[in-house]
C-alpha cells in the first residue's frame, strides 16, 4: 500500500528518508515495547516488587519471542492499542507461575509512549548529526564561494548586492539555533513513562519511584518523578522542532528555486530533474521538495497541536492523532535534511569561476 | 516501513481502509498511467496524429509490460516525477520504428493527473456506496429505536429531552447532503487532463481537442476543453468533500463517546476495546477513531488548501504537496465510513428494551 | 485594538475589505438578531402561537430599541453567548403583559445562527459580484493583450511559449467554476435556523413547521424542515468556498510576482509599492498580498474544519471556534477579490506594445 | 469593525485579552517604531555615523510627533508597509538640514521587526506573570482540595481512583515547563533587528556593529551580530510557545467540561453561563473557551509555520502572513491564561465538603 509517500515504492526515494523511517517501523516498535517489558521486570525485581525468578522468566521470554507485526492487527482493530495483545502473547511466552507478573503496574500508554520516546531519541540523534553535517556543508560552501557577489532581492524585486556568504549565513545560522534548541526539547521528551492504569503509579505502591528510576536507567532515558500520560507538551514540542527544521530548509529550497531560474541564473544544480516532454530541462527537484516538505510539516504541525487537548487521564482520540501525525513530521524532517545535504553538494555557482579565476 | 498508519502492519487495520487504499497503490498508479498511454495512442491514431500501426504497437507494449514499482525509484528521486522513466521503459518496449510516438503531445502532468483522477473516481464510488450504506444503517437504527427518549445536552450540560430519532437525524442528514454534493465535485474533477509541455496542447495542433475527447471517452472520464495543470480547485474541492465526510462522522463519534460514558450510560458498544491494565473496561475505540480521523482530515485539509498556490504553468512544490496529502485525506474518509458502519452496527441502547418492551 | 489586520487602522486598508467586513460588525449582528426576534413573533402570531398584540408589541419594541454593542460585553463574558442579555433587554422593552412571549420557542443558537446566515448571504452577494467583475476584467485583459506571447515556465524553469490568453484562462476559469459552485453552497446555508432549546422544536409543538416557514419567508431565507444546530457542514462548506476563492487568487498573485521579477520582466504593476531604503523599487504589493491571503485562508480553513466535531445538541467549544475563524475567512475572500480587481487593472505588459504596434 | 473576536465590542470580553492586545495596538506600534528611529539616531551619533546635532533633531522630532494611525492607511495600502510613510513624516518633522539622516542605514523591516520584538517582549512578560499566577492558583487548589478522591477516566470510560492532586499536577506541571522554556524562546527573539536594505548592514559600513549594539542597548533588546530579516525561526518559535500554553489550558478546559457534566458531577463552576431557553442551566463557558482557544491556536500555528518559507532577502508574502497570524496567537495565549485564572477561582468541588468535614 502506498497511501503515504513515505512508504511508497517509488515516491519514497524522492520524499522519504529510510534511515529516520526505520525508527517508526512496526518491528522497531515491537522490539522497543518488549525491551520496556523486560527492563520493567528487572527494575521491579530490583525494587522487590516481583521475584527475581519472575524477572528472569520475563527477560528470557522477551529474548525468545518472535512477533510478526501483522499478527497483532486483529487485536489492535478491536482494542485500539497493541499492548493488550502484546501482553497476552508475552504472558503466554513467560508461562506459569510468572505469567501474571509481566507488565505489572504498567498500562498500554506506558509501553507505547516509552517505545516512542526511545525511537524518537534515535531519530533525534540522526537529525542532530544531519544538522551538523549541513552546517559543515554550508561552511564549506561559504569558504569556497562566499565572496561571490549576487543581487539581493526583497519582495521579489532586485535590490542591493549581497555576497553569497550573506545568503549562506541565512541558511546556516537557523540550523545552528535548531541544533542548540535540541537539548531543551530532549530534556522534556526522552524520559521514562511509567504511570499504570490512570497514571498515578498506584499499582506499584511505595516502590513506584524506584521502579521508574530503574526502568529509566536500563532504557537510557531520563528519570521522571511522575507519569505524564495526558501532558503532551514534550511530544508536541518535538514536532515544533521538526517543523522549524523543515521550515528553515524550505526557505533554503525556495531561495535556490528562485536563484536557479533561467532568467536569474545565479546557480545551477548538478544532476537536476528531467522532463518527459522537454528533455533539455533541468528541474530544481531537490529545492522544490524542500519547499514541499516545509509546507507539509507546517500543516501536520497544526494537526499535532490539536492533540494537546487530551481529555482526562488518557484520551484515545487525541493520542491516536499523535500516532497519525508525529511520525510523518519526524520523517519529513529527515527527508528535508537528507535532501538539503544532497542539494548543497549539487549547487554550482557559474559566476564564481569568473571571480575566483578557477572553476568551482 | 510504517511511518503512516495507513500502511502500518497493525495500526492499518484500526485506522486504515484497505479498499480505498488500493486506489493509491503504486501498482494501480502504474496500471492507470499505462492505460493513459495506450488510450492516448489510440485517440491519436483515430485523429490522424500518429499511424495506426504505432498505436497498435504502443497498446501491445502496454499490455506486455510488467513494471515493478521499486524499479522506478531511482529515476523518480532524480526527476521528481515518475513519467520520464516510465516513458523510457514504454518506448523501449514499443521499439522502433514507433518508439518515439509513444507519449506524443503529452507531459508528465497529463499522465499523473489523469491516473489520479481515474483512481479518485474509483475511490469516490466506494465512498458514495459507503455513505448510502451508512444512511441505510441510520434509517434502520431510527426504525428500531428512534422512539427512545434521551436527555439532550447543550454545552456539555443536561438540557431537555430528545428522541434518539432526533439524534440519528443529526448524524444521517449531513451524510445525505454530502452524497448530494458528490456529482458537483465529480463534474469538476473526473475529467481528462491533456495539455502537453506547458498545458496549451500546442504539440497536438489542430487535432488537440479530438485527441483529448477520444482519450476522455476511452478512459471513461469527462471531456475537457482545456487542460488545467495549474488549476487545482477540482482536486482541492474533492479534499474538502472528504473532510466534510470525516467531520460529520467525527461528530457522530464524539456523540457516542459522550453517550457511552459510564455515568451517562445512554449507549453501549458491543465488542469494544480492551485494556492491558483494566480487563473490565470497554473502550469506545471506534467512536474515538472517528474523532481522530475528523481532526486528522481537518489538518490535512489545511495543508491541501496551500497547494492551490500553484505557480506558473506547473509547480513542482505545490503539486508534490498534493501527492503527500490527498491520498491520506481520501483514505481517512474511507476509514471513517468503514469505522462508522461498524460502529452503528455495534450500538446497543439498553434503555430501549425497557421502553419498547422488547430487546433491541 | 488592532490584533487583527482586518480591524487595524492602517493595515486594514492593505489587507481588509470594509464592504465585506461590514457584514460582521456587531451592529449588523444585533440588527439581524432583533430582526429575527421580530419576524419570529410575527410568524408565531400568524401560526396562532402567540396573540397578535404580543407580536405587535415585540415588533414595536424591536423598532425602538437602540443597543450599544459594548453594553452587552459583560453579560457575554458570563454567558458565553449574547442572546440571554439581548432577550432580557428585549423583554424589558416589550414590557408586560407580552414580555414573556418574546423569543418564544427559540434559543440562543437560533438567533445567532440565523443572524449569521443572513449576513453571510449578504457577504456572498458581494463576493459573487466581485467574481463576476473579476471574470469580466480578465476577459478584457484577454481581449486587449491575450495574443502576447510569453515564455511558459514549469517547475520554475523556462519551458515552451504560451500566450497571455493561456495564462489568463488559468486565472479566470477557476473563478467561473467558483461562481457556479455558489448556488449549491447557498442552498445548504442560507436557511432559517429554528430549533428551540435542544433543536427539536419541541416548545412550538404542532405549529413548529408553520412558524419556521413563516420566519424563513419573512427573512428571505430558505425554509428548513428541521433545525441543524449541531450539523455544521453548511457553514464549513461556505468556508471551503472562500478558501477556493482565496487560493485561486493566490495562484494569480504568485504568477504576477514571478512575472514581475526584474529579470523576467513580463509585466509591470502601475502604482506599486515603495521602499523606505530603496526609493527606486516598485514592489508587487497587491500580488504578494494575494499569496498571503491564500495561505492565511488555508490555515483558517484547517481550523474551521475542526469545528465539524460538534458534540451533542450544541457544542459551546466548537461553535465558538466558528465565530473566531469564519468571519476572517470570509473577509479574506473579500480582501482577495478586492485586491485582485485592483491588480488586474494595474497590470502593464510592456512587450505587448512592441507586438501589437500600439501601447497597452 | 468586528471581524476578529479580539476586537469585537461584545465577544472581546469573552474571548480576548485587553492587556495583551494593547501590545498590538497601532498606537503602540507607532510609538515603538518612533522609539526605534530615535534610538537609531542616537546610536549612530555615538558611532560617528551622523552628527550629534542630527541625532538631537531626530530625537526632538520623535518626541513632538503625533501620528493618528488612520493617517497612514492610504500609504500602507500602496506600499505594503508603513515605514516609507512614517519616515516621510519623520523627515518632514526633523526638517533641514538633518531630515535625510533620519532612518539612515535602516529599512522597513528593521523598524517593523524591532517594534514587534519590543512589544512581544512586553507580551511575554504579561504571559510569564500569568503562568506564575496560574501555577500558584493550582498550588492553592492542591493545598485546599488535593486529597479529594475522584474517579480517573481513560478513553472516556471510568477507570481507577485518582486524587484531585493528581489531576491538578497534570494541569500545573506543563505550565511550569512552559515557564522554564521561555528564556530560551526569548534569547532567540528579543534581539535588535538592524540590517538595512538587504540585511547585510552595508549602508553602515565599519560602524554597523557599533550602531546595532548601541541601538540594542538603548532599546533593552539583546545585541545581534547579524540581521535576521529572512530567518523567522525566532518569531515562529514564540508562536509555538503560545500554542503550547493554549493547548495545555485547553486540556484543563476539556477536563473541567467533562468533570462538570451533570451526570459526572465532580465539579461545579461558580457564576457559570446562562441560557436564553433554559434559565436553570449553568454552562461551563470558561472551560469551553479554553478548548476553543486551544483549537484556534493550533490552527493559527499551522499557518504561522508556513511563514518560515521566506524567499530571498525579504518576502512580502511570508512576512505579511506573520502580521495576520502572530498577534492573534499571542492574544489567544493571553485570553487563555486570563480565562484559566478565572476558571480556577470559580471551581467548586462539592464532594470535598463531605470528605474533609468542612466546606470548600
Amino acid at each position: 500500500m502506498s497511501v503515504s509517500v513515505f512508504a511508497h515504492p517509488f515516491l519514497g526515494a524522492l520524499l522519504g528518508d529510510a534511515e529516520v523511517a526505520a525508527c517508526f517501523s512496526a518491528e522497531a516498535d515491537i522490539a522497543a515495547m518488549l525491551r520496556f517489558e523486560a527492563a520493567l521486570a528487572q527494575a521491579e525485581a530490583e525494587a522487590g516488587v516481583i521475584p527475581n525468578a519472575a524477572a528472569e522468566a520475563i527477560v528470557a521470554a522477551v529474548s525468545r519471542m518472535r512477533i510478526a507485526p501483522s499478527d497483532l492487527a486483529g487485536a489492535v482493530a478491536r482494542d485500539g492499542v497493541v499492548v493488550p495483545e502484546l501482553v497476552r502473547l508475552l504472558r503466554a511466552a513467560v508461562g506459569e507461575p510468572h505469567a501474571g507478573l509481566a507488565h505489572k503496574g504498567s498500562t498500554s500508554q506506558d509501553v507505547i509512549d516509552t517505545s516512542l520516546f526511545l525511537r524518537l531519541k534515535a531519530a533525534a540523534d540522526i537529525l542532530a548529526a544531519r544538522l551538523e553535517a549541513l552546517m559543515a556543508a554550508f561552511d564549506r560552501l561559504d569558504a569556497e564561494a562566499g565572496a561571490l557577489m549576487l543581487c539581493g532581492h526583497t519582495r521579489m524585486q532586485r535590490a542591493r548586492p549581497v555576497s553569497l556568504a550573506h545568503k549562506v549565513a541565512g541558511w546556516r545560522d537557523p540550523l545552528a539555533r535548531h541544533r542548540a534548541r535540541l537539548p531543551d526539547v530532549a530534556m522534556n521528551l526522552f524520559r521514562v513513562q511509567l504511570g499504570g492504569a490512570v497514571g498515578n503509579r498506584a499499582e506499584l505502591g511505595a516502590a513506584a519511584q524506584a521502579v521508574a528510576d530503574g526502568l529509566a536507567d536500563r532504557l537510557g532515558l531520563l528519570r521522571a518523578p511522575r507519569a505524564t500520560h495526558a501532558e503532551r507538551d514534550g511530544v508536541v514540542a518535538f514536532g515544533h522542532w521538526c517543523t522549524l527544521v523543515c521550515g528553515t530548509l524550505g526557505k533554503f529550497g525556495a531561495d535556490i528555486c528562485l536563484m536557479a531560474q533561467n532568467e536569474v541564473g545565479e546557480v545551477t544544480i548538478a544532476g537536476g530533474g528531467g522532463s518527459s516532454a522537454m528533455p533539455e530541462k533541468n528541474n530544481p527537484v531537490a529545492a522544490e521538495i524542500l519547499v514541499t516538505l516545509a509546507r507539509f510539516a507546517a500543516a501536520q504541525q497544526g494537526g499535532l497541536d490539536q492533540a494537546l487537548v487530551h481529555e482526562n487521564e488518557r484520551s484515545g482520540a487525541a493520542w491516536t492523532l499523535e500516532w497519525m501525525i508525529l511520525p510523518q513530521l519526524v520523517v519529513a524532517a529527515g527527508a528535508a535534511t537528507r535532501t538539503a545535504l544532497a542539494l548543497v553538494a549539487a549547487l554550482r555557482f557559474p559566476v564564481a569561476a569568473d571571480q575566483n579565476g578557477s572553476p568551482t
